[in-house]
């Protein structure tokens, strides 16, 4: 991959935060130059060998799950997180007969998993972990506790990598270049705790029956403008260094995934940056993970060579957002009544001058055992599927189904 | 790459027509499968090594080229024909200004040149091949007379295939794709002459606001249903196996470039199979191409992961599309008087009942000296450049800009 060098990185406490890169071309010929980093395929297919990809589902079409989840570089770990309906008609089975049948064709390696699965909640509840679980029993809905679920399961495969890819993506080649971009990042952090986030070149829309290729969307420009102005009020600089606070495209490392504390609802994604100046921002002065101080926490913004275009959510969608991701930076410990005022001005139409609301947080995961929740999974769980890689081997003419899949209906 | 295996070969003479497969995945595992091919990469790489593709250029938005030609495999030489407006604004300095930018930073083989270039139409002229040439001096305009540059460019440079890929396609990533679909083609190929046609899985349309997942255009349909009953005729046995009559996108051999015909405006694409027919099919009498002949040509269709997303060429483009492809269908050799009478009836709106015409069809390129064609151009057209892989080289700290483009106006 040839991507551009980051002209700039804005150090905050002990965040690093690099300036936004393009990728210049997916491959590239190993040349040098001056203005971009070349990196090589090797080094990237050595990431995605430890690398998990987790797909949240939640009654996707499932043309459009097909096309990402066959995109997907085959080294990765693919993991499915459904959410889907059971019955009328039983979405989860026909996304696990999808799952069953390309693992059937690829070999890659693929899991899946239902949320709403009994027995994963106890599984939950046995790791002591229960703050995604209703009544202490099912796992609540939401995307970020699906992503919570796929993150112990990537933890439990022993990945060093963790990446999210939205299932309702119309397009399965900008599929495949996002997990390449997450890779690139990789290669080029210089902490083991560090972050890929990928900004989108356009996001078209259905504009009078043509595409409109649309830079930014709203609810992006709003969270990005406070999560900069937040570091701006303690440093006495202005930047406008984030433009990825909402991006659902993101990637990072295990060791990283285990010390962040996560949002719930739409605000998971700027929550991420909220986190880290909390614990790790300029100024704070309890720092619990001095392992992770020291080391510092880098973040990639990477700009796709492919346009995002996905299913459209409607207008409620996009207030939700934006409430979300402002009543997180609200919340945010480092923000002084300048950066809260401005924030409830933007809200002032939404809110009616009511207080924002606090997410809900879910703690760290990373004290979790999280060989022993698959292995509980494995035994118990109806929904869960583990298909290996390299499952099937064809003996001479004959095929010989060796294992077919490690669930318990065996 | 993992691929179907095609069920089913259709031979009709010595042209041998692949039934549709399909794109499984990008890259596999090179795991035994009984039911897919496993294409290495290394075996696609060593074909992109000898690949040039060639990108018609008219006017297009400079942000889809800009995407296109970064998409494009490193290891492939792009050839970009321009027969973009030169006044008010200069759309071709925009592309070559592109162009040059972009090989400062990828370092890729890219060569460019205007189709209105007089000292081109001089080329032709010199090399004796005036079948493109308007009043013998400058060439035609036509997408058709725009491949025949890049072809005799791409056999200047000794490459051994040459594809095709329009440049207003939205989705760098298909574009990558489609160059990867087609030296997956020629990994399988037996014959030195063969060609690979994709099939797009869907073609979007915006239907009220929404993008909606198109699998047939009405051209397509009605030109491979009339390719497809010349053969049905010939045999006795129905087959609908072509499905790519009207593949924009397909790439072939050199040794296959050297022999075919080649149609103009619409027809260019329908044509492949027309002359094929005519020079290979059953029944074909005086055969006088007899390597290619005992070797057999080979057509393989390959379906896309990826849909296609492109400009909105407008209605009266898919009459004219319709209109060449049926006449040029009809004016096979053959066809016999159902399949002429059946075309002529769906012709019936659109001509009212005059006698279809015959497409201008320029002859073979394969005795033309492209050296010395490219040679001329090197030294004399103003609007050629080549710029080399890897010309330029950063030495320690500093830049040096061996060769910066080898145009004549250095």
């Amino acid at each position: 991959m040839l991507i551009e060098m980051p002209r700039h990185t804005e150090i905050f406490g002990s965040v690093k935060i690099h300036e936004m890169q393009r990728v210049l071309k997916i491959d590239s010929g190993r040349f040098a130059n001056p203005r971009a980093k070349d990196i090589p395929f090797e080094d990237i297919k050595d990431i995605l060998r430890r690398f998990a990809i987790i797909v949240p589902v939640k009654d996707e079409k499932i043309h459009l799950l097909d096309g990402v989840l066959r995109a997907i570089p085959f080294d990765c770990t693919v993991i499915v997180v459904s959410n889907s309906k059971r019955e009328g008609p039983d979405f989860y089975k026909m996304e696990r007969d999808l799952v069953r049948h390309l693992h059937d064709l690829t070999q890659q390696e693929i899991l899946i998993v239902h949320q709403k699965d009994p027995d994963l909640g106890f599984a939950f509840y046995d790791a002591g972990y229960d703050h995604l679980l209703r009544r202490d029993t099912i796992v609540r809905d939401g995307k970020a506790e699906g992503m919570i679920i796929g993150m112990l399961l990537a933890k439990a495969l022993g990945k060093d990598y963790i990446g999210f890819a939205d299932a309702d993506n119309y397009i399965p080649g900008s599929v495949r270049e996002y997990v390449i971009d997450y890779a690139a990042g990789f290669c080029m952090a210089e902490s083991p705790y560090s972050m890929v986030r990928l900004h989108w070149r356009y996001k078209p829309k259905v504009v009078e029956a043509k595409l409109y290729f649309q830079k930014w969307g709203r609810v992006s420009e709003t969270t990005n403008k406070y999560l900069n102005l937040i570091m701006s009020a303690h440093t006495g600089f202005e930047t406008g260094i984030v433009i990825t606070g909402n991006a659902g495209e993101h990637a990072l490392t295990t060791k990283l995934a285990d010390i962040l504390s996560y949002s719930t609802g739409y605000s998971i994604e700027p929550y991420h940056f909220v986190c880290l100046f909390d614990r790790f921002g300029l100024g704070v002065k309890n720092i619990t993970d001095t392992d992770a101080a020291n080391a510092g926490i880098e973040i990639f913004q990477i700009e796709t060579l492919n346009p995002h275009i996905h299913e459209e959510k409607g207008k409620a969608h996009i207030n939700n957002m934006l409430l979300g991701s402002l009543q997180t930076i609200y919340h945010c410990e480092l923000c002084n009544d300048y950066v809260r005022s401005k924030v409830l001005e933007e809200l002032g139409d939404i809110l009616e001058w009511e207080e924002p609301k606090k997410s809900l947080i879910m703690p760290p995961i990373g004290e979790l055992d999280a060989p022993r929740f698959m292995k509980m999974l494995e035994s118990t769980a109806e929904t869960f599927a583990r298909f290996e890689q390299g499952a099937i081997v064809s003996e001479g003419e004959d095929k010989a189904y060796l294992k077919e899949e490690s669930s318990h209906t065996e």
